[in-house]
Formats: C-alpha cells, sequence, structure tokens
C-alpha cells in the first residue's frame, strides 16, 4: 500500500499524550466534533471502560459534538442507544451512526433507483428493517420468516425462469449485513437479484465479529459466496469506507478539519478518518491495535492514548 | 498464468476430429483408460445427449476402462449410480470416482492424523456421510439435525472457553462441501476447529453449481466465508486438484502416459488432465467452454470433438 504519499501526515510519527496534559488540551482544542468507534474503545464486549462516561460528560461540557459510530448492521439507532443506556452511557439516537442507518440514507438519498426498482431484498437482521423503514424504503427479505426455509426443487426452476412470484422485478438493491439467519434460498436469491442487475450493497464487510473475547463471523462473511460467485466486490457502507463518512457529514454538517476519529483499530478507525481528511485521528490502545501498529505501521494517527479515560487529565 | 512454459503440449493447436475417422482411430489407439467430466459431455442437467450410452459402450467394447469423474459432493458413488441409471446409462459404482470419495480416501489414507484427531466436522449433504463411512472415518456434522438452528447467546461463551460439550476434541479436520443447510452455527464451529488447529479441506471449490439452464451457489461459496475469516485457502480434493488426480491413479493403478480427461471445461477438466502428465485430452463443445476458449485460450486439450457421440464415426 502506498499509503505514504497518500497521506503525508502518516508519516509523521504519532504523539503519545498519556501524561501530557498541555498537549492533551492542545489537542482538545483544535477539535468540535469526535467520532467514536464504541467497542474497544469506550467497552469491551459486556465490560464498560473505567472513566468512559466521565470522558464523554468532559467533552460534552466542553461544547463538543459527540457521535457513535458503528459498523454493527444487526441493531438499529433505537437498539443502539438502549445498549449504550444499559452500559451505563446516556446518549441521544442522533449522536449513533450505525452501518445500518448509512445504507438506508444511501439508498434513499444518494442511490438515484428507477421507480419500479426501488425495493431492497435484505440479507440481515431487524436493525436493517428498522432504518429501512425510517427513511421509506420498502424491502423483502431480512426477519421474514417465508425465507427460513430449504430451496425446492422447483425453486430452481422458478428463479431460472424469473418467475415473479419468487424474484420480486421491484428489487433493485440487494444489501448484506450481518446475518445469523443466513442459508441457500436466501444466497441463490441475492445472487440472481444482482445477476439481473440488482445494486449489490453490504452494511460492511468485517469478516469477522468479535464477542466473548474470540472472533465470530462478521458482515463480509455473509457477502463472501457472493463475492466469490458474481466476480464483484459490493460498496460497503460501513467503515472505513467514505460512503460511511459522506453520510454523517451529511447529517451533521460539520468542518472536517474541525472533526478527530478515535478508534482502536488502524486499518479500519484510524484509515477511515485518514481518507476522511478529517483534522485529526486519535487511536486508543485497549482494543485491537498496539502500539507498534500505530507507531511502526502504515497507518499512523495523529496521536494516541493508553486509554480513552486519559483524556480526563486535562482537568487534574 | 505461465501456462504454455508449464505445458509444451499446450502452444500446439488441438486437433479437431469430428469427421476425421482416421484420426479418431489413432487417437482411441492411444489411450487405455478414459476419465470422463459428466455434465455437459454425457448429459445437460436432466437431459442425456443422444449418442452417449453407445459411445461409451464402443469404448467399453474395445476394452477401454472407463471413469465418471465428479465434484459433485452431494452423492455418494452409489447415488451417482443411480443417478447414471435414471439417466439410461450402465455403470458400477467402481467406476465412479466423486469428490466426497477423494476427500474419503486423502482423510484416511493420505493424511497421517493423530489417534485422538480422527474424527471430521462436516459441512455438506449425504454424499460425504456415506463415503466417511465407506472408510470408516468418523464424523460430526453433515446432516445432523442437532446443527440446524440458531446461535445462543450461550454458544459464544462455550464457542470462546473452548468447551468439549460444543468443540469436540478429538476433531482434525474440517471438510467442507456443498451443504443445502449451511447456517451461522456451522460456519462458526467450522472457523473455530481450524483455528485450533484442524486441517481444511474442500471436496471442491467450484463456486456456482449448473441447474436449470443457470448457477446456483456451489461448494465453493461455502468455503468462501471461512476462507475470508481465516485468510486460508482449503486444500480441495476436487478437479481441476491433482489430490484428486493421485486418488484415482492410487484406485485404478493406470499408465498416465495412457490415459486421457475427457471435458467441456479448460480451467477445471482440461487443466485436471494436463496438470496431471496424462497421455491427452479431449475437449467437446457441449458444455461451458467454446471453441475459442479451447483453440485460442492458455489452456489447450490435446483434441476436440463437437459432442462426444463424434467418437462413433470410427464405426462408420
Amino acid at each position: 500500500m502506498a499509503a505514504s504519499s497518500e497521506y503525508p501526515a502518516m508519516t509523521t510519527k504519532p504523539r503519545y499524550l498519556t501524561g501530557d496534559k498541555a498537549g492533551l488540551q492542545e489537542f482538545l482544542d483544535k477539535f468540535d466534533v469526535f467520532l467514536f468507534d464504541c467497542d474497544g474503545v469506550l467497552w469491551s464486549g459486556d465490560h464498560l471502560f473505567p472513566g468512559t462516561v466521565e470522558t464523554l460528560e468532559l467533552l460534552r461540557n466542553n461544547g463538543k459534538q459527540v457521535v457513535f459510530v458503528t459498523n454493527n448492521s444487526t441493531k438499529s439507532r433505537a437498539d443502539y442507544k438502549k445498549k449504550l443506556g444499559t452500559l451505563g452511557i446516556p446518549s441521544s439516537t442522533e449522536e449513533i451512526f450505525s452501518s445500518s442507518y448509512s445504507s438506508s440514507i444511501y439508498i434513499s438519498r444518494i442511490l438515484n433507483l428507477p421507480e419500479n426498482k426501488r425495493k431492497v431484498f435484505v440479507v440481515g437482521e431487524t436493525g436493517i428493517e428498522q432504518e429501512l423503514k425510517s427513511e421509506n424504503v420498502p424491502f423483502i427479505g431480512g426477519t421474514d420468516p417465508a425465507f427460513l426455509r430449504d430451496v425446492k426443487p422447483e425453486d430452481y426452476k422458478r428463479i431460472a425462469a424469473g418467475d415473479p412470484s419468487i424474484l420480486d422485478p421491484e428489487v433493485g438493491v440487494v444489501l448484506v449485513g450481518l446475518d445469523f439467519h443466513l442459508n441457500y434460498l436466501k444466497l441463490a436469491l441475492a445472487y440472481h437479484y444482482i445477476r439481473r442487475g440488482a445494486v449489490f450493497l453490504a452494511t460492511n464487510i468485517d469478516s469477522t465479529l468479535p464477542n466473548s473475547g474470540t472472533l465470530f463471523p462478521g458482515a463480509g462473511s455473509m457477502s463472501a459466496p457472493l463475492i466469490m460467485m458474481l466476480g464483484q466486490e459490493p460498496v460497503s457502507l460501513g467503515k472505513p469506507n467514505q460512503a460511511m463518512m459522506d453520510a454523517i457529514e451529511g447529517k451533521f454538517q460539520f468542518d472536517r478539519s474541525r472533526a478527530c476519529m478515535v478508534g482502536d483499530r488502524a486499518n479500519t478507525d484510524i484509515r477511515f478518518g485518514l481518507e476522511g481528511k478529517l483534522g485529526g485521528t486519535l487511536a486508543v490502545l485497549t482494543g485491537v491495535s498496539t502500539k507498534e501498529d500505530f507507531v511502526a505501521g502504515p497507518i499512523k494517527p495523529l496521536a494516541y492514548l493508553d486509554k480513552l479515560s486519559d483524556l480526563l487529565e486535562v482537568q487534574s
């Protein structure tokens, strides 16, 4: 990757701010908006990191806009607000930006679909359905139990013939997210819709999903069979894809030079902020990437902290 | 692909034998064994090509060994013999070589598994199970209805902890074939078995499965999520992988220089014969690849025919 030529900032060694009170204050003063990756930054699994609530409070009290940016498509913004609440983090739905929401915005406001091709075939869970509803986008598939069945011999013939009773002619988009109920029928239908001209979208392409301290199949793994069959990649609406950044900017109308992306992963979070040409990127060492990744790797944040709550040192 | 340097024969224009009685006789005299790809050569879908039965009879009457080589892992050899019979093609189980059978042979006779790691976790259908049984290989998964369920919250913790009630410690192989009942649980278990050291095998890696004149998800599409998650390819036991050729040779003990692969696909069938250093490869134009593919493409057969039954012209 010719990263250093694309991002001049990435050739500079990131600044270590833990314990540097003046440096922290200077850093905070540069930004009006903080975009937060969540898992690995604010919490890990079900474990809230100490000081998370106080740090968010500090930022809000200093007039900073806080945005929670998540690739998790199984939850709607309302679901996510509930999850934050359960962990003890106060938030408003307006502060939450999920890949299910960015996908819905992309479909409703950016894709220019013909009148008779506005329906979405969903491979995914209720979070996607709720957000499509919030944007008045019609859809089929998803959690509809009619799709939770085996493929029958006659299905092959009906699909091959383009029978409208099994291939809805109004479908113009296939949107693939994490689906705990993925099956052969859904894969076959998604494949044929795309072959027949539907736009191939993915809420995100993370191959794995962290849970209980290990990894499980992620949304990218649901797209993988289709990518292999079609020889075509989906447009991803999650980090680090800039379609998500454009959607966030479209909603919050912020000045990118006064915004900072905070995350634990170099190749998704920090890359997302760098490619989005935000004024800053801040890494924390409580998640996936290590200090070595950030200091010696090809994708360097502007600054890094041992942990997010080190920001509280500005008050000391 | 630097194909021409690897296969000197491939730089030569393939010989067109339809209507060339003397050429046909000369070609037939060169070989004792004919390995047949089936769909696209002997039949298409449920449609038997005219002359198929007579052509096979001609070969057998002239003392040639006939072998049916199929990547279809959902059927056992016994199932496949039944299918051939239904289409009107007489055969014996001994003449049939399926990817489920080659996988079973590979596991039982070639992989040197430790005594306590001999169990196979199967992602696939009954054909694989029957062939594993025929080689006395213990297995779990497959068509067992216990695996046809949703992932439950406690499953994540049990899998993360390596709980032997969900991750059988004796599993040393994950074998992935076409599975019409693929689900999230099976993918999660397969992933964790491989991460814990199990050998990653695929019966075959065809991304699609022809049916009713179009394509559906193939065995390769079942491996795709695991490949993406693991960053690792499986060893494939189907065409064009030479593990299958080695298994065929191990069984039939033939002289490769006196064997000919017959097929309709340049990049699987013909490649399989060329990489196996067989004495000959014969292409037919009744399937996927076109005359141009064979004459101008990088993978050239020794000879080609409009259709298999053109071989009958030697009798005219």
